[in-house]
């Protein structure tokens, strides 16, 4: 299965500034979140990434798209109508190939650093079907994921059967449904915010979307557990690596740390932080009071 | 000695941007540097502030200045010609007071949570003097920092008579004139960022710059190094507070960790620091390498 193309969205009301936040990278050079990204699928050899954008957040993107912006294609968004609907506007764009999937306010960082689009990208290429990529999870963690029901495939410790997918489950639905056995209790399979899609999921959007109340219930989860129904969907269980949320509170502070923590600047940002702490926390002589 | 306004320099080619910054504050609320160094300032009890900024630049200011925006007033500095410039583009703003200055690429964060400027400007009324605020700082980072040479006054711990100030010294310069009786061996006393600064000081820059062959060799370290000759100097050690440089890597990373780490959220933050390291470094069971 032949995998050249990207879609990331980046629409969405909250996320948008994201992207254009700066950090520095592993290689200790400072980048823009967008940068890092595409950096990551182009790694993974993506040829060409469209980007789901707000009307008029064109310019703000391209300026910070660093070596790849020669890859880019802009897919407006005219209306902030959902999740599925974001992935949707980008159905001209894929045509009838299979893609990867990112979200724009994460950020993937593999401890190998091989990263983690050529690994799902690889995987996908050789079992040629949709491919989720997914991280055990916490179950108090559950209400800001789509999470999988499946089964681990015979004599595969990181790949799993999807069964069923749903948005943002409750703890008794989640224990109902969507237990994978061999995980440690209280875990569950949950995205990492990155796929491998076949166009199948572009024409089922469109059903969900046509036959929705209202578009922000259709998701990719409900797409993907459609998908399901009709097709093989894998999940690759992301053992080597972590995903950052950059748009929760101190989502930045820790993603940048985690990238510093595995980049080359390693053990000049743990000196700097353990001398942070010993300023802090101990030179003060128990003076130190922490005040609103 | 009435101090009702300040002087903020952000005008600096590398320092434009990080006024403009998004980092989370102590208080958990997620503010612009430049609106947590307003903050700052008007704890202190100033009323007005002007800021010197490279023309065209004021839209983007104004609109993350937060709460105190209307005690903005904007002053350009139409060139870059140096630090002792931008500061003597506010003579018309300041006119015959004394006045807080501090650069816009620091953040300063006190153990007490009392406000580094708020210490600095209340010792500055009652010793109606100049007085700059310094910290010990090791040889090493002399590069980096105007240094004062001085004696520390009778009877106090914190409190030094300036004799002369020294615009990054090397470490033979600062061994032969900046030794100061009472520190830690192979420390000086080197500016914090912050002053308060008696309007002297702008008929010395003035005098200087037109004298001087190229403006960027007029500091204000050599217009306090004049100044001292003529009025009492007096540098205020803030040993319960410390100073965080925004320009240099990962500058903005520790900022937001010390904000952090004395801030109301302190412990939420310490565990997810926490998490993080043992996510990163233990549970990899030693598989971790670092790449680049």
């Amino acid at each position: 299965m032949k995998i050249a193309k990207a879609v990331i969205t980046v629409a969405g009301r909250r996320q948008r500034a994201l992207p254009l936040q700066m950090l520095i990278d592993r290689d200790g050079v400072e980048k823009s979140v967008l940068s890092i990204l595409l950096g990551e699928v182009v790694q993974a050899g993506i040829e060409a990434i469209g980007l789901v954008v707000r009307p008029g957040d064109e310019a703000a993107y391209a300026e910070v798209a660093g070596d790849h912006a020669g890859r880019l294609h802009f897919i407006q968004q005219a209306e902030p109508l959902g999740y599925g609907h974001a992935i949707h506007c980008a159905r001209d764009f894929v045509e009838q190939d299979a893609f990867l999937h990112l979200v724009g306010d994460h950020l993937y960082i593999s401890r190998d650093g091989q990263g983690c689009a050529t690994r799902l990208v690889e995987l996908a290429r050789a079992e040629a079907c949709t491919v989720c990529a997914v991280q055990a999870t916490r179950e108090s963690l559950l209400p800001y994921y789509g999470t999988i029901g499946g089964r681990r495939l015979p004599g595969r410790v990181d790949l799993y059967q999807v069964d069923t997918v749903v948005e943002k489950p409750t703890p008794t639905q989640a224990e109902q449904e969507l237990i994978v056995s061999g995980l440690r209790a209280g875990h569950y399979l949950c995205f990492f915010g990155m796929h491998v899609l076949t166009p199948t999921v572009m024409e089922i959007l469109a059903q969900q979307l046509a036959q929705a109340q209202e578009s922000s219930q259709v998701t990719l989860s409900s797409a993907l557990a459609q998908l399901a129904r009709q097709e093989q969907v894998l999940a690759l269980e992301q053992q080597e690596s972590a995903r950052y949320d950059l748009g929760v509170k101190y989502g930045l502070l820790m993603a940048q740390l985690a990238l510093a923590l595995s980049g080359r600047e390693r053990d000049e940002v743990l000196s700097k932080l353990v001398e942070l702490l010993v300023q802090r926390e101990l030179s003060a002589g128990g003076r130190f009071q922490a005040h609103g």
